[in-house]
């Protein structure tokens, strides 16, 4: 188990990174981790990611309320409490906007093509929560829907957040969505996007439980019926119904 | 309040990220910070922002005569002075060209679609000010019709100026114009934007007194009506006029 | 020859420039060096290799049976097995998803265009192994008939495999793969793509002996005859036959 | 006056700093500097430039001929030493794919529309050299009438070559062009270059002598008359004849 102390450091280190690889610009994004069943340990407001020290960080209880910290915590603090509270097993949450796939989201596309097997196995798809207003309830009617079944979402008009076991896991699903978005633009700028069938997308759904670091819950992405997933589009908040829901293999902590 | 060593480090130490992001290259950049009621700090002319060390750095009085330092000011210092002239409570200025946003003021285009939630509340809109050579009074006529609203402002066939309060707060601004570019550049070329609509961008005009980071003054940028925005394209030097003017949320220093 | 302390060393140090390059994102990527006739040094499964320290690589025989180690090995052991078996002078494997290289590799397009010319002497084009769900007989029937005659691979829907005498020349054949799919791609965006012709073609074929770096026996990509290579579009796993074979230029080890 | 420590010293770092922004791949690229009037010290052939220390680098005369060093030379020497035959004035070499603007020269494309005005200021454009085998007499049939009037030169089929008075000058420009190309990619995705009319670059060319870096002898870009430098194509080794010429501008050292 980290002392407070090494999960300070940690959140630092991958604000830093998150900052250092363009995930956020300015004063964006924000990540948390849950220290116990009653504290979350969070990035405060209005504070460039790549400048942070661990002791701006700031504690607050699960309603938001704040319990130790110098500095106001980060606005968006309740999608990460929702998150927190919808999903148990949930001890990390990173929200951020990297440029491609936040170019996704402000276009109401879901990354959902079948392009990447390693990315079928790893997450899915990563859906699209309808767009609302920051801080208020609208919010979260985008996310709730999704929060059960992904652990990383594309937010419409806002950018991305994930969420795993730990900070570390979090962190490597906001680079997965990135590096998925980077290919798909790449695919599509060369205009022969080539995603993979159905027979070869039950194969990866009985290969995932032989991938120790594939413990998401994400629906399998639907092979491209009748050409209708070609170009990756998917209306916002109305993710297509799957079959391959894989609960199982999600391990409760 | 910082010491002038101190802020030499600060500017050395942005110089050197804008050089290592690829926001400049060659010789190009500035940076100034205002020291006093009659001295700004600034880059020299014809050095490499990634390889500046602070002793590199010029003292300007506000008509540009060299106060202090070996070297020769920035050929931009004319711009500097505007801004700090026009803007009493503007304290640092930075100037890049950032490939992405300097490639829409190189094609008359300003930054305008309302793509993201938080560039929206951070920045509002970015407009182009109309090409005046560099060193001219042209550039001043380009500029001044912007530099009381704005806080970052695309130059066309040239790059781009932020400011702010602080060094921190210009270069971040600087950092949100690309990154807002990169992001409206993929969901182009993706061919589906879906700008934000007037109501939540009224919602968005309503949420920004509760961001510490947004004391910008800059309008919010227009909805898209009549489709006529969807491209994100502007006559250069003529930014719409905006209902939503915000200028009690500048906080005058 | 290096001790198996500092080819440790020199896997944990291509492993974290590849996370750093971009060339994986989450825990995806693996490196594996032969250390002698009988044992592979290969990096576990589900971590990321920008984490990794040496004391996490494990060391299988040449049917992936682990000898040493506390992880589990990664779980694409088996094509860099099938690697070492059909090749003996390949001594290290390098697997990443270089996102514009994995762009292509999701289109079933093949890097053959012969764009640049120091890109055509070191490594010929590189072809395109037909999709095989990773871990199964597929993946080696793709790979199969492309292992004898060429040194770096595209995978259909999965990313890119290189290889090479040392691990340095396989990590670098991995990084010139990448640098030739940005420029192919650049190429296309501005829709002017001129590659060469067959008698320059010829030339560099003639050339290439002089090249002490370029060992690779990657046939040279065919000139575009009747404009069908235009576009730089092969089907997966059909590779054109070419007359320039260099079989002579490999240096057995 | 350098010695030859720090000169190796240098071109390691300059080596560095073009492979960690991408500018080479593999073992490409190289760089070379002007000792004295009988000696150049250049880069080893089939290195990788982010791993060179300053024994690897070896000295030659003008002919080419090794008078010092353990390992041999770039094959690319013969058109260093063209350069420095052609260009007393020029004390350093450096020659690099960037990947956008390799793109551009992959394309038979120069960079020639004056979207910049700094880039116009620095270095006016950068003109195609035709394309000929490397190491061979071609070569330097494609360079040589481009040399004496340009500092940067694209190379078709082939990358970049910028030279200067010193190795920050030459490295600089490899900077400025890449940034160019980068800068005019964008705008071509977009869809609305506006490149400067002729009375702003006769404006430019006037106030090119008031900027302490801009010493190059390249012509000024010619306006787009008649739409026919719209989409930035100029047939391969044929520069348009411009009555901007600027050679007093020049300092010979």
């Amino acid at each position: 188990m980290a002392t407070e102390r090494q999960t300070r450091n940690d959140i630092v280190g991958f604000a830093r990174m998150m900052h250092g690889c363009g995930y956020v610009a300015g004063m964006d994004g924000n990540l948390s981790v849950r220290l116990d069943s009653g504290r979350i340990l969070v990035t405060p407001t209005a504070m460039s990611k790549g400048m942070l020290r661990g002791s701006d960080l700031v504690i607050v209880d699960l309603e938001g309320r704040k319990l130790k910290g110098q500095r106001n915590v980060s606005s968006e603090i309740g999608m990460h409490l929702l998150i927190y509270s919808m999903r148990p097993d949930i001890q990390a949450v990173v929200h951020a906007h990297p440029p491609t796939a936040t170019g996704f989201a402000a276009s109401g596309m879901a990354l959902t093509q079948p392009l990447i097997c390693e990315l079928v196995i790893g997450l899915g798809c990563v859906p699209l929560a309808k767009y609302g207003t920051p801080g208020t309830p609208e919010l979260a009617d985008g996310l709730s829907p999704l929060i059960p079944q992904y652990d990383a979402i594309l937010m419409a008009n806002h950018g991305v957040v994930t969420y795993g076991e730990n900070l570390l896991q979090a962190y490597m699903k906001m680079e997965t969505v990135e590096h998925f978005a980077r290919v798909a633009l790449v695919a599509r700028i060369l205009g022969h996007e080539q995603p993979l069938n159905d027979v070869d997308i039950e194969k990866l759904v009985a290969a995932r439980k032989n991938y120790a670091g594939a413990k998401s819950a994400a629906p399998m992405p639907p092979a491209p019926h009748n050409g209708d997933n070609r170009n990756g589009f998917r209306p916002a908040g109305r993710p297509r119904e799957s079959t391959h829901k894989i609960s199982s293999t999600r391990s409760a902590r």
